[in-house]
């Protein structure tokens, strides 16, 4: 083998390189032509949500030695890293999805900043939200010993606390990066809850892995869900030329006290009312009236 | 827009500070007080199990080119680092769930080392029942190939090793670690056993994502579960009081080398008896007989 | 206390390094013996997936702000790293599962190098295959907004571009190393496909949690699944020894534009025939023919 | 003692961050008020040092396996990430040294792409420079047996290419990088250059340690320097009220093919003539004739 | 060549790990024998050099963006962590040198503690001191253009501040830490100054590589020195067995406003008058009077 | 601006990749064409020093919580990391430099290895090697208050032992390494030590900015240097065609028991005595008899 060879790639990387460049190009609509508009950062939005959980929770998600004579200084510096990082993402977030003109592109500066503010000064109710699920939790599993134990070792509540910060800010206008964030809960969780959906106070997910809650889902106080609950749609409408019709309300409505076992399905824009049990695996595709016990009837053989 | 506003952040931080400040203190129920009790860390939680997993299967979790000749010294030098700040997390989990008196703080460290001494001690056991599990892997999916694809790609072989090694935590008392360990097993594979459980040598769960097993379920021998089975409670029985009774056994025995097929749900202190098969989607709330074969009925409407 | 006494460890660190010593030494069929052959290392295929997600979707999963001038040199960087990467855990993987005699170790390069130059070859039918993906979801979902959206916020959609990777490594012969990505899909998605199923173009899994796709399955073009569906083997075949026979076909056929809902099972080699729609929890194990509708009967005992 | 004292830190947080910031608006004078001017960060500069020297030099200071087919490919990017980076720290350098009003503020952004286009558009001129330094290198010392061994192992080539890549770009203005960056080599090589001096190519500094080179001195062609030469400056002239007179040439003219040993100490805008040797330790503080072989008197008292 | 040669090291560990033991047994007068002493961490240390520099000067090594209404937050949160860390760091040092009984281990904590605090009390003092420093570049060096260039850039700038902060840690008593710090800023800058050192107001070393400071100097206001100017001792007394009697006055007095040129080297406890000005590379071994005008007298050999 | 603009990188990188490739093409003769020889990685060996260290003094450069019943598995385990990469670096060394044919590459691999197994067995003498240092150290300092304030705290001593590792692998072969190993401590230090020096035991440098020992010297027992000192070549002998004559001795022999303080310059093959003392700046081209006391005459302008 000649010198010449032996320097060689093992592959053709300039062909490769070509084939891809074509490829995106065949498939142009893809992205966005015509200006670079930078998409959020998934690791950025990781730190950001450390940092807004750490704010939250300075002891629990921040640093466990924190004393009354510090906690403040930690809160607010950690507070000052990540909402400006959050701004830069929000406005990123804005601009990608924007329509607007490019001569319009320094608007999203002061745009992202509005927002952020807004969100931040929603801080103070989403730890209140949050204060009430943990306690929901503690009355709700016979297993857990303390709040301490719900903060670390519960996915249910970590996935209500970023549901709950995804929600503010799908409320605001964010709605990628709430979309972005609800991924990166489901990814940590196995619990899929959209940013669109509205939960009320007092929400407890118990074990968590596969639960799935819609964009439209409205959930009343107090409901605890088990793992593997569906609260989604039966069907998807299309207009007269078969596209989706999107945004219309077609999860169900949960009332107040409800509680729902694992495997349970409910599709559809159906109520549930307020105090029903609905067991373990049930199939449930229309409203039933408050204080239900529905159950799914069981065949054995042998 | 004069340089001295430029200078002012975009939100109002010292208000913010404020705000969550109250609201920690409202809620001053969620948190210890009076003295700093530092809570256990994920991040060295998840760098034990890094370790402990290295120093069981060396050539698996470790580095891989390990020989006779020095593979000693890299489980010794692992188990060294691991270990001692095993005993740390160990104490810092006694002594946040204590309810003594401050005046015995020191006595934690020495708990946290005779504890972690009785874990180390019981390691080679450990080791013994997971070489059992993996074994029964082997016998168990006939897509497995080998030993090692079992350890690198099974996440119910994984959360099976996670939740030996919280076991043995729980046994000797690091309850709150022992949670810990579980949710981060639970987090990675989708598989959320609870460390209080009793599991028997030669289990295996295939695919493993949503399978919940809580907290007193007894296992036998050389059982077989499926993805999304749950070995569950049926009901939470409250005081008179209303408040939840903890700790009954509440959770299902299932007996030697009985098979739990996918998505199967068992609730409730019942006994599945050995030998017996449970097919997938089944909804159990009763014990069966050894030897039976419980399936689900199919209705279908074309 | 002795000064020397206060030396010592608080755990007998020797005589744990000799029991783990020996527990291997007894369990010796657990590992190769008699030469070291690296395994493959998770952190370095985590590594190769990066850059394989980077080079087919720069913007997206690489750096946001590329641009025409830019975009193939970060393209043929990343490739250039990745695949030589690649070709090192290729040659781990195929040494690893040979039985060939320690003469041969050298061929293993070779190999490696030949197999990944074949893998970087088929990159742009993967991406093609892809983008099929990602339109499939951006049809199927209402609530999907952008192709941008999908590729950052769908673990379905991530789960199949890992499935892809995987089956092409898979069919190439690097089968550990296919394995091994479809577990790290699985850990990050909680989307479980066997690398060796045949899935045709435009396939859509929404939220994903739960699915599991066996080693012998095959889909078609534009086939939909939904949270929690299994498409599993439904008994596994045993010689006359009782060992599992391996390899045979033992799992579903969907043929093309089928969908099937949240939580459906179906066991066995049986045919979901064209265009049917299998619905939520139900239970199958036999084939219907095209254009089928098959639904859960309900039972509700109120 | 109380568990409310426990809890307290054991400094007073509160008065520190107080006094400190007293003593800052005491001082204000030493950080511009009215407007946030970021500084470089040194960080990013060593980022972008490290990204300059392996587009320059790509085996050496880059990758060591690149190969033809891929080298490109490489520096591409490097250069690509790299150029961005430092317009973002040329920005930041005359946003901050700037005197003129926030209105401009936006102007830096171009201002600065355009300072480092041009710096860009100098890159090959600086490389052709730095072979220059590294064959002088190669002749002038008997210890050097590679080129390759130059480039990595010799502190004085090192510092000069750091040279090069600061004096380029403080002659395009950005004089507060251009002097950090001669920091940052300062303090790796322990070569102090000026990036306002202006040196000629087949420069070598052997050994290095205390080289001092000061703002205005001029150094020819194949000039050759020894450890703890200093060319440094005579008097600093002050105007009538005492303060220095900044800019004025104060340092050396070093003529083609002088050589300089260990220790010497030139002051003042002298002139060394052509192919002067000046020996160790000699001080010297006016002009010599080319040719010139100056060496200091030796006096031993035994 | 066999599977089991082929699995074997290609040194003798075992044999290597056994002589460096018995080497390390052989010297046991190099270590404290008897119990574990933790020494100061190299890199806790840095850690705590960055934030303390960080939160002396929040923009200038702390983060480029803060604005006044969060500096004081950033400031609370660095300081915090910072003194945390250092009372560690001080009670590892103080505890590695004392003689004292076992059981006085738990005293060193309380120790640290009460040193770090007094440490605490005196920052702004020690920022009042370096903001002395760097009006005193300011006006000494032509080439400086502000006090964010001095801040950056100037090496000797950055080895007194290292030198105030260990100075400070000395006179408190924590001498092994205070050595060290003064160890770091050496190797970062080239610059050695002893933290026994007694340095005045209005310091300034220019370049500064190679300068030496000893234990017992003292230094007046406004004294300037440049690169490689040694303030050493000339002879160290030794008692009647031979052995160096340690703490003794052995360095230079330099008074107010001196100027030392580059490369001077003064031996012994002499004393600089005030004002006086030491020629470059002169060697002096006794005192002169204020106002003194001190040059090596020149000898060339053409 | 139209966006196609926008989208355009703000400098020509192609035009600057084209250039750069010319640039070095046309200064082929600056790397080894025909064949890719990896050069050593500068990372890996500041990883393999820090290695090197560690095993060495555990406790000083390891990690300081080691007992006797630990510390052989911290070393064992440090020394079979360390050496496999050193063997690597070696390797890579060896071929860097070779003349030899493609055909030998494998070759290396071997080599490389027993090189580095002897250098293994060596480790011990070097450890006895730096033991004496350290005892110089501790008896030359009178402000040395610890043999680990020498260990952490002494740039000289620091680079005494980087020289004895470096000088170790010189004799063997390594000599690429070697010197790569010099410059790393040379940077670290200001102390440039060429690993061809040969340097007897008890050697001690205080200080040590500027200290430069050139490749032929050689140095007898228990000498002491101080900051600064120049053991240097006076003249390199050229051919008759003007290329410098390698590899003779042109450096100064000092004798056992020399000390030689600040700035002195020794240049040339001269011997300088044993017992010799040699004053600060002193400037030395001839040979001196033992007990000599040589210093600077001293000549002072008033």
């Amino acid at each position: 083998m000649s010198a010449q060879e032996n320097q060689k790639l093992f592959f053709n990387l300039t062909e490769l390189v070509g084939q891809l460049r074509e490829s995106r190009e065949s498939t142009h609509k893809i992205r966005h032509l015509g200006r670079v508009r930078e998409l959020p950062s998934r690791a950025e939005l990781e730190s950001i949500l450390t940092g807004l959980f750490a704010a939250l929770f300075p002891t629990h998600y921040g640093r466990p030695d924190l004393t009354d004579d510090d906690i403040d200084y930690f809160v607010g510096d950690v507070l000052n890293v990540t909402l400006k990082k959050l701004a830069e993402q929000v406005r990123r977030g804005l601009y990608f999805v924007s329509q607007e003109d490019l001569a319009d592109e320094n608007q999203f500066d002061q745009k992202a900043k509005d927002l952020t503010k807004k969100f931040a000064e929603n801080l103070p109710n989403i730890r209140a939200l949050i204060v009430s699920d943990v306690r929901a939790a503690m009355s709700g599993d016979p297993a857990a010993t303390s709040v301490s134990e719900i903060l670390l070792c519960y996915p249910g509540v970590s996935a209500t606390i970023h549901y709950r910060i995804a929600h503010a800010l799908h409320q605001l206008g964010a709605r990628l990066l709430a979309r972005f964030i609800s991924e990166i809960a489901h990814s940590k969780t196995g619990v899929d809850i959209h940013p669109g959906a509205e939960i009320n106070e007092g929400f407890f997910i118990d074990h968590g892995t596969g639960v799935v809650i819609g964009e439209t889902a409205v959930i009343g106080k107090h409901v605890r869900l088990y793992q593997a609950v569906t609260l989604g749609a039966k069907r998807f409408p299309a207009d007269s030329e078969g596209n989706l019709i999107k945004g219309q309300a077609r999860h169900p409505v949960v009332e107040d006290e409800v509680v729902i076992y694992a495997g349970a399905t409910v599709l559809g824009r159906v109520t549930i009312g307020a105090r029903s049990t609905i067991g373990g695996n049930v199939w449930l595709t229309h409203s039933v009236p408050p204080d239900s016990n529905i159950s799914q009837a069981q065949m054995l053989s042998h």
